[in-house]
């Protein structure tokens, strides 16, 4: 069905825009339905080429096909595409712009095309192979031909495959809110800039440039960051911010070769033991950061962050239902806990398990770790802290492996490397103007007031944008809140993308102030 | 070159030994430096071949096929050979008899022709791919191919090779040593019993049957276990007695699916933070376990056993030399440290690291352990030392995935498994009397004292035999100190194998009493 055709059969929803000058208040729910209802089996066709695209920016080669895929989805609808890098034989940033005839306003929305490593254990089925079930994994979904049934499909379906909900959903909605939109003959309320990144799940390591070399292009009266699942609640929600995020890799050393554990092990030290205790000094059972002064630079929430927190429907009890979680570490409320930093232990590997499970003492121990930060904390401070505290603990802390020399110098030893692409956290006023209308757009769309969370506990390249931007950003999330992201089995629920759609066809029809 | 050529060749050596009605007291010695001057090509051609097998006993077929070679190699030199199997589809053990007329003590020899899994990481060639190095792997050694360089080699290089050292090597010792012993015409002093497993790498889980089924056949005098490194101080070593091992593997439970750390890592809990608290809880730095009553059972070194261990040369400040170690765990002396058990952390996963690293909360944390018994525990008890523990620190112990409704209702789940094939320690008293008789044929052989050790800190599943046999046993051990047995780059010094051929010369010719 071309969008000729798809525009009339719209039927009475556009009758009522039509009859007034600006569209009503909640036809843009109407359009995007519409939308939906008649090019369903189309957009499925386009989400999934688009899913089975391979997206892990660790290979360049692969994101640029994306970039170049978004470039000629984007041309096609209108827009001026440009293809940003910061440096030769880096991923591409698609930029693109559409004009709107005497709009006053511009705004920028942000998402990103790329996609968390893969090598997870326990898909199951191959992560850019994308695949339809029937529900989420806890309900042990079966697998469906969803070309082989009629629309409407139950929106309760999931298509899984990598970067499914983290984030080429809010890219794919948008898409489909301007062709909704175009077949309903409603136009954008301002000017729109996209700025699609291709590789924020390494840590956006060149974003900071990209803007620095691109500031006028990227100019904007606001910023709408597309990233992140929603609510747990279901109900749709603004944020105002997120946390910052910092990686570090420790490798702790043992024996210049692995020992035989019977004969060494009463005498020799363990690199395993010795990673578990250096865990333990770091962090506590509750998740407090042991780290001297690492909450001296904390920004507490204000008191109209807290009222917005007190506003927020509990989610606490639904999620350690869901989760299988007897009882979090925190007495805190989720949200709540985003404005203290936290660290997370990634992963840890030393040795082999199961029947590859050898009885030795291993050379050494690695394990991966985060911070996320909260307003106030910079990373600079917190790698001066860090270091100086293991340096208390009586590590020597290495950037290499050790020599021979250091080895019999140095009982306890760690090779320290710091992510690339770390970030700081952002914050917008809960009262700016801007995002104001934002929040009122997508309530009119939804019929009911949107939630605003203060920040979220996540964290985005975007603080980037936004340090050189100085322009105020929302987040606005689509995904469902347990679509794996960053896991294995990631997934989107089709009714997030239907609804999302209509987010989309609100924001990008009626935002304006 | 065949036998009776080598006979010839022997030369000026054996013109001593023909000169009395017994083979004098240094000639063992000399019959093997004859026979291993005269046929060193033959020798690293059979060892290689041998090596070249996979043996890793979670491959049946792997092992069967090694039991076929070593069949094969003892009945060419005159064994009556059996294919011993405690079931159908478990592994080969191989048993062979060599009678001496006159003959009035019986020797078993035992020694494992299987080997550790190989998955580790680092081989520089592959594990079942024979590669001689001109040293140990701290020199940064060169490949050689040793076939385009005639005898003698150099014998500090290096075969490189799953199962070189542990414990192929005393197979091929003894081979070579009846070869030598043929070519000069020197008898076996006693009867001859070779008891070669197949799967001692995996905890022996089926030698008990097999001894128990076998129990009039294994009977012997003295049994002398092959399996094992020598002394660090690179002196000949005769043990008299090992710990035992049981290992168990821990599953920490997190949350059912991965999550996104950034939106959760303050509130949820995390299994790998767990891990690193219950580790620190089973073991502190110093090695010292710290589950109750676990040093209860413990029987302390006697006398004899405190005069012989003073007795042996320091190796401590060599060993943290040469394995870069600056401050052991315990300022006891390396064998003082075998009378007390000892907990190993032989692995921990969790999460990916390096480039696939997600910024996730893992479901679940896997480590393996595993305990060195001295002589008074008995697994049962520690098994139940553990649970107790365990639960008492407040952890719900279970023995397979928890329910949705488990992870409900506890808030620490640990899934435990104990290994199949644990062993208890064992000992013979340092006065035995065939044990000393072999104390003094090795000590004529390498004319001077051989170092007494009152227990190893391995084990071995020869614990079960000699439960069931009661029968005194000792360790003669030749592969070299720094074999790199159970790890990556396993490797056996030609010097140690060239000994070893003469250590069991000596043993099969001159052991009497």
């Amino acid at each position: 069905m071309d969008r000729s055709m798809a525009a009339l059969a719209l039927g009475s929803a556009l009758a009522l825009a039509s009859a007034y000058p600006a569209v009503a208040k909640d036809v843009s729910r109407q359009v995007a339905k519409a939308w939906v209802a008649s090019h369903e089996t189309q957009i499925l066709d386009e989400f999934t080429t688009f899913l089975a695209m391979p997206d892990v920016a660790t290979t360049i080669a692969d994101v640029d096909k994306n970039a170049d895929y978004l470039k000629s989805q984007l041309e096609d609808r209108g827009f001026k595409v440009r293809i940003l890098r910061a440096a030769p034989d880096t991923p591409a940033t698609v930029f693109a712009e559409l004009r709107t005839p005497g709009a006053k306003r511009t705004v920028l929305y942000y998402a990103h095309y790329d996609g968390q490593p893969t090598a997870q254990k326990g898909w199951l089925s191959p992560p850019f192979q994308p695949t339809m079930r029937t529900g989420a994994l806890s309900t042990n979904p079966a697998v469906v031909n969803w070309r082989a049934v009629p629309a409407p499909r139950d929106p309760s379906w999931r298509i899984y495959a990598r970067a499914a909900g983290d984030d080429k959903a809010s890219i794919e909605a948008l898409l489909n809110a301007l062709d909704a939109m175009k077949s309903a003959d409603v136009k954008p309320s301002v000017n729109i800039k996209l700025f699609y990144e291709g590789e924020e799940e390494q840590g956006s390591p060149h974003l900071r440039a990209i803007v620095d070399q691109n500031h006028d292009l990227l100019s904007a009266d606001l910023i709408v960051m597309g990233d992140g699942p929603m609510h747990q609640s279901g109900r749709q929600l603004v944020n105002f911010g997120s946390r910052g995020v910092m990686g570090m890799t420790l490798t702790v050393y043992g024996p210049v070769r692995p020992l035989h554990d019977g004969h060494y092990g009463s005498w020799a030290p363990s690199p395993a033991v010795d990673m578990a205790y250096l865990i333990t000094c770091l962090r506590a059972e509750n998740g407090d950061i042991k780290i001297p002064h690492f909450y001296d630079d904390v920004t507490p929430p204000s008191e109209a962050d807290k009222a917005a927190l007190a506003a927020l429907p509990p989610v606490e009890a639904q999620l350690k239902e869901n989760l299988g979680i007897a009882r979090p570490i925190t007495t805190s409320r989720l949200a709540d806990s985003y404005f203290r930093p936290t660290l997370n232990v990634r992963a840890i590997h030393v040795g082999d398990t199961g029947p590859d499970a050898a009885n030795a003492i291993a050379t050494h121990a690695d394990a991966s770790f985060d911070f996320r930060l909260t307003p106030g904390e910079q990373p600079e401070r917190v790698k001066t802290l860090v270091e100086s505290y293991l340096e208390s603990l009586g590590w020597h802390v290495t950037s290499g492996p050790p020599t021979m020399e250091d080895r019999r110098t140095y009982s306890h030893i760690v090779e320290l490397h710091w992510d690339a692409g770390e970030s700081t956290a952002v914050r917008t006023p809960l009262d700016d103007v801007a995002a104001q209308a934002a929040v009122r757009a997508i309530s009119a769309e939804e019929g009911a007031p949107v939630l605003e969370l203060p920040m979220v506990g996540a964290s985005s390249g975007m603080a980037e944008i936004v340090t050189g931007l100085k322009s105020p950003m929302i987040g606005v999330s689509i995904a469902n809140f347990d679509d794996n992201q960053h896991a294995e089995n990631e997934n989107l629920r089709l009714k997030n993308l239907w609804d999302g759609i209509a987010v989309y066809t609100a924001l990008l029809s009626e935002l304006d102030w």
